[in-house]
């Protein structure tokens, strides 16, 4: 078995690697398991040394992974010039969040008169999976935001590579050997499996504590099964995707050609392999809004390349799924039949077609959006419960003065999805400390989590309580002393860490 | 169908009360989500006046509710006494943890020049399906942790009622409601529900957003089957226990004699009937810890009374299936053959024995330990890694001076468990800050919450993100002005409430 990458521009094969055999990932996993007491006790401080020797070799190398990851992906110079930027600077704020150590959640109860002496932290979990998606080579790749995530909060990683950049998985791979070693970090830390047999025995492997996932929903629900089938079942981070509304109020829809405008920008964003592309737009009745959408693609008049062949077919398929289900097409512009390449299209249908399970309802990955007209806010209200939650929404309102129906609708949209945006595009999520990228089923396994920002790191600890445990036993960041110099919470007191 | 209660001193039927219908269910269902959002939108300090009624309600009341208890589990007065007013106690916690407002991690990422203005808030998830345990009627009964945690939280309860306690059950319901309702709740934020069937239509309502259960493996597996077979997959908090392990090091062995009376005074405390129960020993060889176990249990001279029929049938049959897979008997203090009594036992096996898949690995619930002794720390760390993953292990170790030992044990455990105890026993769990009651599979289904304790209210909230949204349209827990005086993070720096 091998795994072969393509050139979407063309077809033609790039670059091919065996996949890796089960002794292999044995070996992989004995080192990983055998590194995890290491990654762990390293102080917070230390891991975000390691990141940050990633971060600076990521940049270092940024003109050659960009080469090959153009050639793998097509997704162009531009996009991922910026992307291997934005992402190694992701990755050292997620070792700036360990050192800053709010993330354990050190709760010291000192032990009033007749009450217990509880010290609580969060502890790694140990190895963790994790598969990187297509869409963000760099992002979500090998070294992307759940590898990181994982190794600030102390655990070790074994990646799967995405097929689809084998050659840039093993060039990341190799990057992060070298700067993981050079900065001190433990020998099996870090390593890349191949091969989607060696991505299911990850995941049955007692070795691993937790799975993170990027990608389609097919591919997430298989994982999910497979660790809930285990003797042990552990927590797997699926982030899926469903479809992204937009949501026009009658005093957000004045300039509607300028939003349609916008619109097109957004949802043809990397050919629309975003998994927060907006892929229904809820505008007034009379506003034509998807006249007006279907106008704008056709200015711009893209010629999409899809990061697969598989994308690309999925995308041809959905739209007859879409018309079957009773979407009418308002332009398609052509597939170019070169490479992967697949059409853009702009589809309506009524609103009142928006019902539980229909097809209307679910996701299709690519550069291809439905528009539906509602009469009036309760019938967009009714219609806004039927979609499946998703990962974002975006509200386009009044942007000066009142606007009646905007309190209600985000509302409701904050019921269904983890992040709402007002008057902007949900493409595009910025890793802080107040992202939110996640989501209520089926948009992701586990609707408390996030897989960008901050709060990514708790995804891979689990807290520990130590009663009466005299301190100089406990792990070192929970002790009185406060060693690391972390935020905690003492007698019930919260406490940020003195300077 | 009906749900009938025994004494089980007796084994005479207390009270009976019909199963809650099909389409009663639905009503209590329809009422739980129309309050959903009054209850989400109420203050935390609301919730907090709302949860200090219940608790006054309940210690008001505390002589009739500990009577009816005592009638229908055999527990005693003393035992109920002290429980009803824990029970109170905690209730208030949780009212003061959501007033305090931390579980709703508020973060304002204010949006300097070039990035995104994000707010990230914990919202409630909606209603939440709680299943009470047998063996706490109060503690965790239908005003249980699960249930204060969740109306902390903002999420209105329907609470499946313990058969073994039904007329209790009934009490506390009733109770419930008026204090709610005085306390000017929403109608519909709290319900209670009879019967099997009435509980399992509530994990598949589409209404129920979370599932919160104290009990059996089983009974937690089947629920969480269950809620993964929906359509839109919920969390399911299954809080099921397994073997609690005591380890005691060669230091810690002096005073075998004490260590052994205080171990049976934790193992047999409310029959057995723990979660955090100890039950296994592993002590070092020549410590002769199983005959002096032994001994002590002879002199308590315990006669054990199960809260069921069913319970008792298990201890009988787990010591079969103990003996079976290979435990001696050191000493089995008869039943008495009246009510729901059962034996309490004292077994031993060669350490060599507890190998993965043993049943000696798994818990026999109620006053039944196993006890093994170990040659070399090697042996015993090896012996450690076999077991079942659990909520709470206890170390005795020298008190004064080194314990060679101690530390790769307490590392060792920590791995395992949810909490580890020094020199104490696991029995009994405070609620307060710094509390951890949870641990890896098959312990609980999910290893990063807890259920007792602060973070208990963290499993009925999830995160979403405001991006770019107006400051009077986000939840007025997220505005600048921080109208509820919460602890909050902003621009990354962490900052306690105001005083």
């Amino acid at each position: 078995m091998t795994a072969t990458s393509f050139d979407p521009r063309t077809g033609t094969q790039i670059s091919t690697a065996p996949a890796t055999s089960e002794s292999e990932v044995r070996d992989l996993l004995k080192r990983a398991s055998a590194s995890a007491e290491r990654v762990a006790q390293a102080t917070p401080a230390q891991r975000r040394d390691w990141l940050y020797s990633i971060a600076d070799a990521m940049e270092f190398q940024a003109d050659e992974l960009v080469a090959i990851a153009d050639r793998e992906t097509g997704l162009g110079r531009a996009r991922l010039d910026g992307e291997v930027l934005r992402t190694a600077a992701q990755i050292r704020f997620y070792g700036d969040v360990a050192a800053e150590g709010s993330y354990l959640s050190v709760t010291r109860d000192e032990g009033a008169a007749g009450t217990d002496r509880l010290v609580r932290v969060n502890r790694p979990l140990g190895p963790v999976a994790v598969f990187g998606a297509s869409n963000f080579p760099f992002v979500f790749g090998v070294l992307g935001h759940d590898t990181s995530a994982a190794l600030a909060a102390g655990c070790p990683v074994l990646v799967k590579a995405h097929t689809a950049h084998i050659a840039l998985s093993h060039r990341l791979a190799e990057l992060a050997q070298t700067a993981l070693s050079e900065a001190g970090a433990p020998e099996g830390s870090f390593g890349m499996v191949v091969g989607r047999a060696a991505g299911v025995q990850l995941v049955k492997a007692p070795e691993v504590t937790a799975v993170a996932f990027t990608g389609s929903q097919s591919g997430g629900l298989a994982l999910w099964r497979i660790s809930n089938e285990r003797d042990r079942v552990i927590p797997v981070y699926a982030e899926m995707g469903t479809v992204n509304p937009v949501v026009v109020t009658e005093a957000g829809a004045t300039d509607m050609q300028q939003l349609a405008k916008d619109f097109v920008g957004s949802f043809t964003l990397g050919s629309g392999q975003y998994c927060t592309k907006p892929g229904l737009m809820l505008a007034p009745f009379g506003s034509d809004a998807a006249a007006r959408v279907a106008s704008a693609l056709e200015t711009l008049d893209p010629r999409p390349l899809m990061l697969t062949e598989g994308i690309a077919g999925s995308v041809k398929q959905g739209l007859v799924e879409l018309r079957h289900a009773g979407a009418r097409t308002v332009v398609e512009l052509g597939d170019v039949n070169v490479g992967w390449s697949a059409p853009a299209a702009v589809l309506q249908a009524d609103i009142s077609s928006l019902s539980p399970g229909s097809r209307l309802l679910e996701e299709c990955f690519g550069p291809v959006v439905l528009v539906c007209e509602y009469s009036s806010q309760d019938e967009l209200l009714a219609a806004l419960t039927n979609l499946q939650p998703s990962l974002a929404a975006s509200l386009i309102a009044a942007t000066e003065g009142a606007d009646p129906q905007a309190p209600a609708l985000l509302q409701r949209l904050s019921e269904q999805v983890g992040r709402v945006v007002v008057n902007g595009w949900p493409t595009g999520a910025s890793c802080s400390w107040g992202q939110q990228h996640g989501g209520p089923w089926p948009s992701t396994s586990n609707p408390g989590v996030t897989s960008i920002g901050a709060a990514a790191l708790n995804r891979f600890v689990r807290p520990v309580a130590f009663q009466d445990v005299p301190d100089e036993w406990l792990p070192p960041e929970a002790q009185q002393t406060n060693p690391y110099n972390v935020p905690r919470r003492v007698n019930g007191i919260l406490t940020p860490a003195p300077n």
